[in-house]
């Protein structure tokens, strides 16, 4: 990683346009930006840029572009691919942070409706529509901290995919600033619009190559007043699967969760809070969630399921919540997982997609490869099944230094990466590409997919200053 | 529109390339592909080339471009928009039908996955996914003709949307032949992947712009065995409206219909069938339709949420089908407006999109302009009111001349335009643009977005022979 100086004429030049608060060039103040919410990655940056309204954005890339600048578009710095830090692709790259952007700028319960600025954090966002009773059903371990304008650029995923989709799915319209400075306004306020090329989907999920999403416009839902939970305990991955297939069926559109977690992980929990103790006991545990904003029986309906399921031992155990406060005792756990990884430092971390009935097989392979390659290193499965979305990510030994276990760590991602795209799954289900996974997209992908790509980006980004280093090559031009 | 003869030289080529089978060239062959559904549009053609494999489409397409034909993909030509007949605008172009690729390549109910041609009919489709218990929920009156690589470049929309999306929203992967004739396979049989831009989002909706789809790979839905449908009986527009939040709500997400009918429709129901008798007799009709895989009392839920409507007068007749037949019935009223009216002859029709809340204004302002522009025309309002997608219709009075009524039509549909842009609504709400809408369409656009969609269009496809005059104007490069 290389970090240039900033010219001082550069610097006059960008703070005319932003302001003295809207530029941050020292170390110090651009710290919180240049590392990611893992702590994996470190980038540098000539500056970053805090644009207080979509005119500065607007004045900021066209003054970047004047200039040969590289931008970096920033939400809340969540992702988990370096696809806004700069990890030595860029080179002299500057920031844009959208976080003075924040505003929500209608809330229509009528319509089931909300505008907001790209800058927002997803979790204001819920609240602003809980408010109006009604859902923005978006879910993810950062919401706290992610911003609604990254979840359009990465097409965030989560734990309520099953029922209502990624952020693509939740997103009826969308504003961007172009590589030129123009801005694209491409909200409606329309449920349902047919008019040509749906251009909002060449910037969701394009992670920041093609514009600077300043806008979001989203789908609500009615807030569903009813939830039932349950904390199962299964035999097998294999009966995982099977389980799914009929809740699929018995309980319709109403399941919002689904989520399977290997017993392996209950011990990661732990490390994030010591009283964590799984409600079962099994091989194989499953988070459920039924919801609805209509009056329906949803525990009847899951004791139903339940039992039928119990009766043919595909499900061996089975606690059902009697309160809010267990519910979320349930998903402190599926959360914990995430928490504990983090506490223990440094993992490969994986975010594979296969088809749902391929996930047995997956997790197999997987956990053979390590234990027969990697000994002494702890395999971790869980994820998303009825999005056939796994996280199999695998922890160092305790005694291993870092940097001994970054370069085995790095092996172990090619190796996985092999299993999955032999079973003809995907190597990112939801994180995106970034930087970190730029070589092996690029290397997956066929011929006319890599000249359509490029294509894409050689039209709406011809001077290439958007995110370079990221999805695409790095290449010599923003040095 | 100026019908050019095609040598004798491009013939042979052509028949080279796709056998004497595969070629169309003379009247009474091209017939059936040069009108549309409605009988609204005739067209003409050098040839009707009807390839037999994906490597035939590429071929042909290839041949196309070293020859500089115009292609126009076609579908089943049930489209109402003229984007698969040339109206003039296309000049000597060879229409391609799809309609040997009518192969189901796949139904995968485990992991709620079918794949296939671009040419296999939409009722085919269903038929094969309700073999295997399951729904693929695209609905439209047309299903029995329209072809599913149609359904995906128009991105289609009908009855179901409400509750499944548009064609966009059911579709996980695609394959397409690009202009230069490179074929693009982008099926994964995954559920989820986000591995940089979504190509497919390309080709859907963009109406045979950018490349002819030859495959579409489809999201299945559990099969619904459980299905209430009421016909109600409301006093106003405002009252549907007020209905449809709370059905939002109070029946989640288990409304799959919720179509608006105004009463001076069912005189056009009765032309299609003589013996239709509405069941209520109130200004404005509600068919709704809940619908389920799960063991849920959706009839209790039905009356539960009736009784509390009608009890504030929201809803001031309801009846609730007894039986599947009389659901049929129920039905057979909604599908036979769009008989009557194609049995009427010509008449204006539209398929707008405004706010949800906005429905009440738009058909009172355009029934208002009728009666004070155009007395004696007749006014007919449906839709599909969860879409704020409103299908105002205008029939001319029975004494007039067919030619008259054209010419007046034309100028009636200005006026329905105006009014839906004034409420900041879209023209095209689910039909597309075709050739019909294409003047008004970019005399609508931002400059921005006039901008962006010929960068695309132009980087795509750069010798312009894709489907000319559909969504762009004509230019006169293809003659």
């Amino acid at each position: 990683m290389t970090i240039h100086g900033i010219s001082p004429d550069v610097l006059t030049a960008l703070e005319h346009v932003l302001g003295q608060s809207g530029v941050a060039a020292d170390a110090a103040d651009m710290a919180k930006y240049l590392v990611d919410w893992s702590g994996d990655h470190h980038g540098g940056a000539l500056a970053v840029l805090k644009p207080a309204s979509v005119a500065e954005v607007q004045a900021a890339v066209r003054l970047c572009g004047t200039l040969g600048l590289a931008m970096i578009p920033q939400g809340g710095n969540t992702g988990l691919v370096a696809g806004a830090i700069d990890i030595g692709t860029a080179r002299g790259a500057v920031v844009i942070s959208l976080e003075r952007l924040n505003r929500i700028r209608l809330v229509d319960a009528d319509n089931f409706i909300l505008q907001a600025d790209a800058g927002c954090i997803l979790q204001h966002i819920k609240d602003a529509a809980d408010e109006q009773d009604c859902l923005f059903p978006l879910a993810l371990g950062a919401q706290g901290s992610c911003q609604i304008g990254g979840n359009a650029a990465s097409n965030a995923g989560g734990v309520n995919v099953l029922r209502y989709g990624m952020a693509r799915d939740l997103i009826v319209g969308l504003e961007a600033v172009l590589p030129d400075g123009a801005l694209w306004n491409g909200f409606s306020g329309l449920r349902k619009d047919n008019r040509g090329y749906d251009l909002k989907q060449l910037f969701i999920g394009a992670e920041g190559t093609l514009g600077i999403i300043t806008g979001v416009e989203m789908k609500l839902f009615p807030k569903p007043g009813r939830v039932e939970t349950a904390y199962l305990g299964l035999p097998s991955f294999e009966a995982a699967i099977s389980l799914f297939r009929r809740a699929r069926r018995q309980c319709c559109d109403l399941i919002s969760a689904f989520e399977i977690i290997g017993a392996e992980c209950m011990e990661l929990a732990r490390l994030a809070d010591p009283n964590i103790v799984a409600p079962v006991t099994t091989p194989v545990h499953v988070l459920i969630e039924l919801s609805s904003s209509a009056a329906i029986d949803l525990r009847a309906l899951l004791v139903d399921f339940l039992a039928g399921t119990m009766a043919e031992d595909l499900v061996t155990d089975a606690v059902l919540a009697e309160s809010g406060a267990q519910a979320r005792a349930f998903w402190a756990i599926r959360e914990g997982l995430v928490e504990g990884q983090a506490k223990r430092g440094y993992h490969v971390r994986t975010d594979l997609s296969v088809r749902i009935s391929d996930i047995p097989t997956l997790i197999a392979q997987a956990r053979q490869f390590i234990e027969l390659q990697h000994p002494g290193w702890i395999s971790q499965a869980y994820g998303h099944a009825g999005d056939g979305n796994i996280h199999f990510n695998v922890l160092p030994p305790l005694d291993l230094a870092e940097p001994a276990a970054r370069a085995t760590g790095a092996t172990i991602t090619t190796g996985l990466y092999d299993i999955v795209n032999a079973l003809g799954g995907s190597i990112s289900a939801e994180h995106g590409i970034g930087r970190t996974r730029q070589r092996v997209y690029w290397a997956g992908m066929s011929a006319v997919q890599r000249r359509l790509v490029s294509t894409l980006k050689d039209a709406l980004d011809p001077g290439g200053l958007m995110n370079p280093g990221c999805l695409f090559p790095a290449t010599e031009t923003s040095s």
